[in-house]
């Protein structure tokens, strides 16, 4: 499936419009808890997602030195995790222990992947906003990951911030949190919420002009047939 | 009553000397849990309280199809309340449903309300930030209002933050958060405090010159005779 | 003991790579949990902790007024704490009342004190913060001290955070949080963590030039090499 | 309306069947959170809602002096609420302060109502439990509802463990917690759930029997077959 | 001070009762927050506290081998808390570490101490039920104090379920939770408060003979006739 | 591997004794966090891991229909898992939703399964009572499975209360909560805590008969010389 269009046109729709057209759909269970832009400067970022799973460490089965093991997960995921994808990570819910920090952020940019997700924490906030990469994430912490995860499988279904993420699901992160796109639904949501967005620039336009709400918004006909003009007026 | 003076000069005094001021006056209950500044640059906001009490939605109650009913108590909300108060909703302390985006922002704008303050989300925060209203609620959620909420009524007593507030209550709201002043004791709080606001000026200046706490703040009668002597020089 | 040359050193270091080396000596309970940047523009900060415990306010046991007390123990704290310390409160995790508010940052400031750490609130933030002293606390309030605390007893070992700090213990804060590091430990750590910080200046560097994680980082021995001549190069 | 056969029926019915009912109709905010019953002996209790709704108390309002004044709303509702009913406190989602004590459950009891459902404590629940009245909570408090409560409305709308109930609202209360039906599907669901608790009944039987769960339930047609034989049976 | 009389009437009074005499008196902070019988058949307990303050383990202090050494003051509580007081505990609300298990509660029990109260856990709570030794707190977890805990400190004034506790206050708990009196004022609140038992004894009595709220609690002056003429009556 | 020997040994020994054992051997994570008897009556349980992995429900991915698919892992468990094993179910830590109701605990123990453990919530707790199961979970719901779980595989390493079970791991469960021991150390724990239950059950017994802590636990020498003879006399 090609979804470049589809992405290219996710980068111009919110995640609160997004939200509204699943729930349109049936689909209410689709935001993350609790896992917001790292930093306030934090872009936007859309994209499939690679997930990963952890599972709680367990100090028999390892923990730092698995960092060196280029077999270990967290490790091939960094090496293989395709371009424009987004990596979404279940740290169960965690935040006391990081998900990443600037030497791994410095490896997704330069890979080419559009951004990190995941329910746990970040460390090195300060170095890593620096790189200018998108992350999502639970809040800053200095543990490491080792503290608390030990990466455990690929590309399968995952829970991240108390909702389901299948490999592929379109991932869009905006100021407002991080909302996840079911594959077969993100191109037929693209086209509509694009429509959504200009209609509600247009209500915005009217009502800073000093509309009332009642008619504006929702858009009653005679606000749709001003909408239809405006947009053939170019904008 | 005829607010105007009272509140001029609120916009000049902290929360944190308001609160000290109402538990002088046995009064303890006054400042909202968890409702903080939308974003980093919110404005302060001060104005007698407008109130709409939600309730949680139900599923065979309505939803989203709600907001295009111009006798919603929401909508009702924004073509009502007056220029210069504060609408104030009660979202029982949900912060995973916005109580407001971009639009109805705008429009509470453009009416002249002062701020909006509520113990709920708020979505489309990046872009409601652009339009300098001030807001303070729970944090960004994508989620519309009508995912959680239903609004019941408008006017009546209410909780917010796990206090009570009662229309025409004044609201003052900064980085620090929101204190509720009651009606009845916002004048007398207004005047008292705008002396302690100059009275902290003073010992601010001195401890900054180096002096030592004791006999600074709290003021000894020493000191309290000096900022005399300050307040005649013209501050 | 002169810690200078280690606080030194320390102000280079990231509160991320100091936990690695203490998790390393088996030192995990070391990270504040919830203590945070009063605000996003707060400096680092790094010093021996000088402590204060407070214990829950009893409405017999007196409030406010306890601040007029040259011999209150925060007072104590504020006229005797020594120039380069950093100031640690045990609030008990209490973030609903503030450890301190403009003037007393003031003080703490002009007496050289290096920051301010504690797992309650701050008020007066938006003030405070434009007095550039670095505060670390569980986030805004506007309720005073006397709220919910009354300090009882100075250079105590305290819970902040829910790890232990021993008077003396150094101190350091960044953008990720605070780690308490046993005295004992501080040398040793600091020498060590400095070298760390180049090695991982270097793979950074390496990393953003496109080199894959496995072998730049952890860094193989051929990496250690390089790194080598990077340092001799005068890096 | 008369419930009377409706009530019956659902005092049969276990919430678990009920709000399965429920969510086939697109119902699932119907389940109060964290409201549970009082001590473990605790009789299950079914009736429509009587509704109270409390908002936080305010140190300018009055307090314990309230319960003395005949028209104190949560008064009018001790000697008003019609026997039968469940009268349920919307107490702000508040465990610090108690909805009542065994006075007022004696009352309670001696009037003939059905049970007392809150999301509020409890007090003296060693002696309230001797009394043998229905009573679920989010647990004991010794405070007194005056800590936190004001009592403020009657037969409205409210929120009570995070889902609306409205005035004649059927309410099921039982080991697994509190459902609420809204009035207009109580009939239909009463009817629909007594079928299925025997269905439930008979499968539970087989399996215990030693039969396997894929066939017995869901039951397949040949067990609803047998069901039905057993039915006529007499069971 | 001799406590007995005193002690031996608020083993009839509720800490319901308890915590409304202290509100009377201006003092709120007295309930401590989470703590509750350990099982449900724990007894009523009723002393004056001898505290021990905990603070958090850290690895580089020791643990477990601590537990072997006489001077330890966990140990040293143990042999020398008098009998008849109750041994408070600082557990800095962290329920998962056990302040005791069975054996320290057998010993607790041998030497008369009248029950153990704290804000952290508890361990082996089966076979310590079966000891018949009053316990408070936050719930069963099989992790030993040496897990969080380090008893650093006898005698002081300490943090327990977010409230103050002085060593000699005295300290009642039931099946509310546990409250604490200022020792100041137990003589007088236990004399007041039994009387209140007993106005509450009479005004339940006749509410369950099926008098109504208004006029019988709070009592009416005749009511209060009635009660003084039903005291005589040997009551 | 027979665990028979094992199993039948950790049914004499307490999750404290066992919790106690793992930290000395440097394993601390291995206390289910939450998970607890679902009634107080709830029996003891000891036996290898089956578990099973939920993933949050979506509305697009389907829901309670799946349970007639005897292919839906859930079912596959039902009739698969061992004799004698322990179904251990991720559940993401969700109390808001049932692991199973009493249905499935009917056929659990008619297959002779030896508990059920996991962290999500149980429905039709009084009923399942009756069954006479062990099950080991975050308290009751209402609601099934279906509300917020979707299984997902069968025998993979899962995340459990916050701590790692992987398949084969031996499960214990009493009334202080759920230990997990790496299938690799449970013999040898199990015969050295044998042991160490009949030291603390000597010491217990020395303490009720008026012993002082020190000397008798920790057991000095002396002590432990009593213990041997105390054995050998056939304890």
């Amino acid at each position: 499936m090609d979804n470049s269009q589809t992405i290219e046109k996710l980068y111009g729709i919110t995640t609160a419009t997004i939200i509204a057209a699943l729930m349109k759909r049936g689909i209410r269970r689709a935001v993350m808890k609790g896992v917001m832009p790292m930093v306030p400067s934090t872009q936007k970022c859309v994209g499939p997602a690679f997930t990963m799973r952890n599972i709680p460490i367990r100090e028999d089965k390892g923990g730092a030195e698995k960092l060196g093991d280029p077999k270990y997960p967290q490790r091939v995921m960094l090496e293989t995790a395709p371009a424009g994808s987004i990596v979404v990570m279940d740290c169960m819910g965690e935040p006391g222990s990081a998900m990443a920090g600037d030497l791994m952020a410095a490896r997704l940019k330069v890979r080419g992947i559009a951004g990190l997700v995941g329910d746990g924490g970040m460390r090195d906030v300060t170095e890593t906003a620096t790189i200018g990469f998108p992350i999502y994430c639970k809040g800053p912490t200095p543990y490491p990951s080792t503290n608390a995860f030990l990466a455990h499988e690929l590309q399968c279904p995952i829970a991240c911030g108390t909702v389901a993420v299948y490999p592929g699901d379109i991932i869009v992160a905006d100021g407002d949190g991080v909302v996840v796109i079911p594959a077969h639904l993100a191109a037929e949501i693209a086209t509509e919420s694009e429509r959504q967005e200009k209609v509600e620039a247009f209500c915005k336009e009217k009502l800073l002009e000093g509309r009332p709400m009642p008619g504006t918004y929702p858009p009653s006909e005679a606000t749709m047939r001003e909408f239809e003009e405006w947009l053939k007026a170019g904008h």
